[in-house]
Order: structure tokens, then C-alpha cells, then sequence
């Protein structure tokens, strides 16, 4: 199943070096969950053709406008596509208010409808389930109530031993039943195990959204061993104390993090506008946790 | 006297084709106003290389959201850019509640003030005067409450003859004085009439904003013999009903208002999604009034 991450926007604030704010798209399975949505969003999805009217839910980590001022854009836009599946927006109280104040001044009248969860970001809040994967949200620590989100696989299918599928001649109808664990048995009664017909499966994947945040270690409880984490690096570390000052973290901040939740891979984003080469960020944060990227507007990444 | 209009977003609705929505800045004498900020205008601002802090002035035509929902990103841009000076903001009864209810949801505070005037639109205001040019807004027909403006210079200044002046040996300090009209008398008491010292000035130069409307004879009043009338013409004819029932204007509509109104040239924009190729729709206006031209994104107009 395709479980990866686009980036949208990869600045903090306000626009800089070719660089939008915060934004990204998840895409699990081909269901689709816009993280947050700054002014610029709805160019993004023209930008890196993005079928923006299958996304099913809206997630917002907080309500400052480098994380929402897109949203009203994006709903306006959904609907003179003519939308009319619901769309879920979820984030902290605060959020409905904001839409519908907005929606209500600018007399707009949208094609479909809203369903709102507004949460409380100093709890572990249930956003997200189906048969496939679960969605959490999580407090982080910021100016601001503000939560990140972790997507987790249930469970990964089990692969199918080709060479054993083709021995005992087994229908494709039944690859699916397989992949979940049942043994097969054939027309003279004659049970094959499921372990002999398939390769375990790898662990369930997860992916990890930190932003905005200062550092916290308290998020190491709900970040564990992810796959992929993307936690912001607003600063260099020399600029450690304005990070503190203004709830954001560093590079290296955001590579200790990663260091200590074990993760598999760290995507550091959310950059200051004042710097133009990201360079030094990245081998600060690799100095500290070795397997880290960047994010780069429009570039996706596999869970 | 500098005085200039600059294209910031000329499409409707949505972004569609590379164009942005309505936006733009008139240049009067380097004071600086804002028509319209639609999401995306301080991306514009960079793209443009706009001195988007020296402007001072915002005016609104309507509450629709393809014209106010970059004004949150361009406050919270101006404040991370520390200005200090207070910003004006004209458009009808609404305005300031959106603007207030947005920044408090999104806990933003600004480095400045904001000064607002809020509008019936159903009338005519006096918007802006200083010592050369005035702004009036006066009423359009559209589906919600939206008001046109009005720029017109006060009053050109004389142009010296400067074969006289370098005649009559006139010291440069009192160049502006008899710019304004004055005469001159000089050591012996001689008086040299104004007249000789200078030419006739030029009518005093004006432009006028007219989005959203639908056609609309009601705004001749207003706008008659004006030097640049940028009209919506989200339309093409074929589409008149479609035009009437959206309140929108069709580009025959908006060449047939310059024609009646006598303007020296007209600027149509507000174009709809579905055109690419905006040439027919300036064909269109051009076989109606034939000094047309197309709103272009980037694109600077001397009035």
C-alpha cells in the first residue's frame, strides 16, 4: 500500500526563496490528508498537480495564519470544482470559528459540507481510523496549543511466495485472503499453510509531524521508532536562544529528537526566512542523526 | 507626477493559467494603494519586487474571497518586517471584522496600527484627499455589497519654460512657486506674468476601479472621461447570462461602459477560469472601444 508524504511548503512565517509555508500531503493508500494549509496552498496543488479534491480531511497543528491563511482559498476552490463529498477538518478549538467567521463575512457558500473535530492539543486525541491505519494527534509545545499527528499501519500484508503460489496453483482471487494470514486449501481437501505461502510481514509503517514545536522530549513517548519524522528546524543552533524565545526548535534540536526516538529517517523543514542556503541546516542536524533531509517544496517522500 | 497602476492579479475566482486574482497597486506621487488583495498578493509583492511596506493605504471593493483573503498573509508579512507605520484600510461594513476576528483566532499581533474606514457602498465616499489627488468610492452593482474607486489628480503643475527662466535668470528656489502660478518680480521690481514663465498644465489625470460589477450605466456618473478605466470583464458575450446571474460583466459590456464614459483607454481583467487565450475577450472589447488592453499580471500602466 502507498503511504508517502509531499511537501507543499517548507518556510516558517512568510514566503521566502522560492519556499511556501507550512503544508503537506499525505497520502496513505490513495486516500489523501492535507497537514496544515498556509496562504499558497491551493497554488501548490496546481504547482505539483495534486488532485486536491480527493483529499479527505484537513489536519491543522495550530491555528497561527503560516499554518491556516490557505484554508479558506482551498475550500472556495473546492467548491467551484463542484465538490460534494464532505470534507473533515480537524484541529484545536478555535479552527470552526475560523472558517466559519471567514466563509460568513465573505458571503461564500460552499458545495459541501464540513465536518469539524475540534480537539484539545494538551491530549492524545483519536483523529483517524479504518481497516488500514490510525491517526493521533499529539501535544507539542509551542506559543500556542498545538498538536502534531502520527499516521500508523495497522498492519503491513504479508508479501506472497510467488514460486509457492505457482506450485500449489493458487486462483488470484484468493492473493488477498492470503496476504492476511489464511491458509489455503486446495480441491482434494489438502491444507497449505499460510507460512509457507508468504513472507512475514514488515513492521507497520509510521509517520511523525512535529511542527511548530520547541524541544521537547515529552513527544519521545509518541514518536518512537517512527519510519519517517518530520520535525521542524526553524534555526541554526548558534540562534538557540530566539528558537526557546519563540517556541521553535534548532537543527540540532530537531536531531536529537530523531536521535532519541530511534527514527528511521528525519525530515527537517519549517526553515527561517533568513537563510537562502539550507545547506548548513542539514549538516548541522547530520552532525547529530545521520539519515536526514531536507524538505523541499514539491519533493515526496516514501514511508 | 508619478502616477501608475500595477497589475498584481487579474483573473477571477480562482488562480488559473499563471494569473493570479484581483489585486493591484496604484502609484500616485510614490504614496502607495492597495485595490484588492487576493490570497497569493504578497507573493506578487516578491515577484514584482513591490516596496510592499510603503504602502499606505488598503482599499476593499467587497468582501468576496478572490479579493480579500491575502490581507491577513500581507499584515502578518508587513509586521514580521517590522512596520511601524499605521495602515489604512477602506471597505464596506465588514472589512474590519474579518481582519480582527482572523488575527485574534490566529493569535497575531501586529508591529503596527491599522486605521480603518468602513463603507456603505451604496453611496459615494470620500475616501482619500491630500494636496494633489483625491479617492472617492462610489457604488457598483454586483451580488453583495462592492464599491468602485476613484483616483483624480487635484490639479497639474504648470511646466516651466525654461527658455524664459534662464532669461529672466529665476533662482531654482522659486521654481515650485511658479509651477503653482505664482508670477515673478525680481531685483528691480519688474513683474514677469506667469503666463510667460510657463506653459499651460495638462487636465488632471484620473483612474478609475470598476470589480466586481455587472454592466452598469449607473457608474457613467462617476467615471465619465477618465484617463484609465480597468473594467471586469470576466466574460465573454456568449456568456451574457451567465454574466447577469453571477454579477459579472461581459467584455462587450465593459467596452460599451468606456465608450459611453468617453475614457481615454480601458483595461479589462477579472477574466474567468475557463480562458486561456484571453485574445478573444480583447477582441472582443476592442471591436466596442478600440484603445483596450488585457490586465497582465506584473504589467505597470501610466495613467
Amino acid at each position: 500500500m502507498n503511504f508517502q508524504v509531499t511537501i507543499l511548503g517548507s518556510n516558517s512565517a512568510k514566503p521566502a526563496h522560492g519556499r511556501f509555508m507550512s503544508s503537506q500531503l499525505v497520502n496513505f493508500n490513495e486516500k489523501l490528508f492535507l497537514i496544515d494549509c498556509a496562504e499558497g496552498t491551493q497554488f501548490r496543488f496546481q504547482d505539483f498537480k495534486i488532485k486536491f479534491l480527493k483529499i479527505s480531511h484537513v489536519l491543522i497543528s495550530h491555528l497561527h495564519g503560516d499554518h491556516i491563511f490557505g484554508l479558506p482559498g482551498v475550500l472556495l476552490t473546492m467548491s467551484l470544482n463542484n465538490r460534494s463529498e464532505d470534507l473533515h477538518i480537524c484541529g484545536p478549538f478555535g479552527i470552526q470559528d475560523f472558517i466559519e467567521t471567514v466563509l460568513r463575512l465573505s458571503q461564500s457558500h460552499l458545495s459541501f459540507n464540513i465536518i469539524y473535530k475540534e480537539t484539545n492539543p494538551s491530549i492524545v486525541n483519536n483523529i483517524y481510523v479504518d481497516n488500514n491505519f490510525t491517526i493521533i494527534s499529539f501535544p507539542l509545545k509551542h506559543r500556542i496549543p498545538t498538536q502534531g499527528y502520527f499516521f500508523r499501519e495497522k498492519y503491513s500484508e504479508k508479501k506472497l511466495n510467488k514460486i509457492k503460489i505457482d506450485q500449489y496453483e493458487i486462483p488470484y482471487q484468493f492473493f488477498d485472503r492470503i496476504k492476511k494470514g489464511e491458509d489455503w486449501t486446495n480441491s482434494q481437501g489438502e491444507k497449505i499453510s499460510n507460512a509457507e505461502l508468504t513472507f512475514e510481514n514488515p513492521n507497520p509503517r509510521s509517520y511523525a509531524y512535529c511542527s511548530d514545536t520547541e524541544y521537547d522530549e515529552g513527544i519521545l513517548n509518541y514518536i518512537q521508532g517512527v519510519d519517517l519524522l518530520y520535525h521542524e528546524a526553524t534555526f541554526m543552533h548558534e540562534l538557540s536562544n530566539q528558537a526557546l524565545k519563540t517556541g521553535h526548535s534548532t537543527a540540532i534540536q530537531a536531531a536529537n529528537i530523531a536521535k532519541l526516538a530511534k527514527v528511521k529517517k528525519l525530515l527537517i523543514g519549517h526553515f527561517s526566512s533568513r537563510y537562502s542556503n539550507l545547506k548548513p541546516l542539514l549538516e548541522e542536524a547530520k552532525s547529530v542523526f545521520i539519515n536526514t533531509e531536507l524538505a523541499v517544496d514539491g519533493c515526496t517522500h516514501i514511508v
